[in-house]
This record gives structure tokens, sequence and C-alpha cells, in this order.
């Protein structure tokens, strides 16, 4: 028999996210991959991390700042999870349950390889912290589009002032892209690692095969 | 024997906090506490929370202000204890190693009791984040100035335009004074629960008293 009731079932939409250090080209793949979703006819919602939220992206603000006054590490990762509870919250996981996709610039495996990595806190408290504050949620797809860091931080500097991380050493940079090789290497099923050293083509040829696989 | 060495063992400070609902008189009775320490001969440093660094003062702005997006409960959890890190670090913990007092108006009581009590969130991720960013620093002394959340709240709104907790109902209030009470049952032994509503002659001999306790 027919129930009078009209059930509603929204599938959830798919999140994706572009990760990498600075100068990368995750502006120009993350335009790719939204175009690519568009097409699909999907209703696509693109953020970033830290940020997405009106304080989210105050937040954002005190991250980036150069500053006087040195920024303890545990401090900084506590600013990269507000932002992320207030966006999670407010942004995407209603954007998912209207069953949209979204698409973010960034997000935790960034904390695992900056904050991780690049400042060598324990990722046991991220592990920690990542679960209280995203429960079970994590992205369908990951992109890591990698580089030599010399190369892309090369990019960055041509482009605009840089800000408190992108100042940061190349031995830095080095230690938050091995953080990005330890996410995937621990869960490579989650990851697509694009070599962002090919041509802009060939990059993007790379990406449109992950995102097939994503269905 | 004399050693060559001469061995400098520097005592360190104690570190003494103030707290309790808004409108209850912390500024007036941080100024006594402060001129009793220093009629001792013991430099004292004053400070507060969140705040107490230029980075956590920006902290503190975010989390007062008004603003029309709601705010994610560990959002501003972790917010406040960013701010803790920063303070902690930079402030608190280098002026006790120095032999300094520290004297904060507010600290982690207030997250238990605001956080914890006011908002309802898991008291267990409180404690796991104080561990994490205090260790075993805990105030030797935590003054609780008490009051009816109506008598405070009606000091409060007649001095200045109200931030975001200030403007929360009676209701928020009374947990959290409900809160500040549990954190005194669990461990009566560090705090000093004063009744704000004496006169104020009173409410300070009740604070020398148990300053005087403290050593």
């Amino acid at each position: 028999m027919a129930n009078d009731t009209e059930e509603i079932v929204t599938e959830l939409g798919r999140f994706i996210t572009i990760e990498g250090t600075e100068g990368v080209g995750k502006s120009t793949n993350l335009a790719f991959v939204k175009q690519w979703i568009e097409a699909r006819g999907q209703r696509v919602l693109v953020s970033r991390e830290p940020g997405g939220t009106p304080l989210a992206e105050q937040i954002r603000e005190l991250l980036l700042a150069q500053r006087d006054e040195p920024v303890d590490a545990t401090a900084e990762l506590l600013l990269v999870f507000a932002a992320r509870a207030q966006h999670l919250n407010q942004v995407i996981k209603p954007a998912l349950e209207r069953g949209e996709w979204v698409l973010c610039d960034r997000f935790t495996d960034a904390t695992y390889a900056y904050q991780g990595g690049g400042r060598g806190l324990d990722t046991q408290l991220i592990t920690e912290l990542e679960q209280r504050v995203q429960g079970d949620l994590r992205p369908d797809l990951t992109i890591v589009l990698d580089i030599e860091p010399e190369v892309g931080l090369a990019r960055a500097s041509a482009r605009a002032e840089l800000d408190r991380f992108e100042r940061e050493s190349l031995d830095f940079f080095d230690r938050v892209r091995q953080g990005y090789r330890e996410r995937i290497n621990a869960a490579p099923e989650r990851y697509a690692l694009i070599n962002a050293g090919q041509t802009l083509e060939a990059v993007q040829r790379d990406i449109e095969q992950a995102l097939t696989k994503l269905n």
C-alpha cells in the first residue's frame, strides 16, 4: 500500500577538498573542479579554510597576520579548529544535507600537514580535535597538488605580499609536504596525489580521472 | 664546602584568579587583591582572560562581538582555549617563573561555568583541553564572587553596552553560577566562595581571610 506521507529523501552531496603547499595551483584547479561538477548538473558550494563564514574569516585574518608576538603552536591549532567548527556547522553540513556538493580549498589534511608536519605538533591531539569537531565527517575525495616547495614558493612570492605561513622556511614546507604524504599513505583510497609540476593540461587530465572515479 | 657555582633558585610566584558572573564586582576586588599582594612586597602581574596578549585580546574581541551569525558552541570553546594557550605560554608562565605573582580576571573555571554550565558543552572536552593547554598548571587560589544573577546583571546593564555574553538570558547565568558551584564542590580547597551581596567592606574582609590562608 502507498503511504500517504510523501517521503523526500535527499541524497547527501559530495565533499571534495583541494590541498597543497603555497603556489601549487589550487585556485586554478579549484575553478576547474567547480566547472566539472556543474557540468554534471550538480549544485556546488565553493569555500575555503580557514574561513567560510564571517567569524571564521576573522579567525583566518588572525592566523595569517604578520605579528611581532610569537604565536604559540597550540593556540594556532585551536584557532584553526575553532574556524572549522563554525564553518562545518554553519555552512558545510547544511549544504551537504541540502544535497549540494561542497568544494573546499584546504581542510583538516592541511592541519595535519601544517600544524602537525610543519609545526611538529602531536598528531594525536589533531586526531582528537578532528573527532570532536567533525564526528565521522571526512571528505569523499581530497586532491593533493604536489610540487617541490622551492618551485611553489617562487610562484607564490611573485604574486602578492606573503602571509605569516608563506614566510616560513623551505624546511617548514618540506615538512608540510611530508605531512601530506603521510596522510595519503595512511588512507590512499581517499586521496588523489597529483603532480602539479606537469603542464596544466596534464594536471587537469589527472584531476578529471580522480573525479570520474568518485561515482 | 662552599660550591663555586652560585645557585639562584627563584621561588615560583603564586597564581590567583578571580571569577564570577557579570556585575559581581570583579574589577574593584581585583584592585584590592593587587594592593594586598604589593603590600607584602611581591611583584604582581595583573591580566585577564580571554586576553592578555595582543593576539589573545583580538580573540577576545571576536568572542565578545555581537554578530548576526550564530556562534557554534564548540568554536567558542576552542577560541577561548586558543587565547589561553597564547596567554599562558607568552605571559603567565614566564611571570610565575620569574617569581612574580599573577592575578587574572577569569581563567579556566570561567570556561567550565560559561561554556560548560551556560552553553551546556561536555565538560569532559573542557577537561581534555585544560590538560592539553595547561599541563598541571592550576591557580593556587580562585576567588569566586557570588551574587544572584538578577542583581549582577542589573549592575552590568547600568554601566555600558552589553557584549555577546551579557545579553544572554537569566537562565544562562543561573547555569553559569551553578557551573561555578560545581567546580567549588569538586575541589573546595582551591576556592574561596565569597558572598558578593554583602557590603564591600565585608566582601574584602572575606577576600583578605582567603589570601592570608594562602601562605
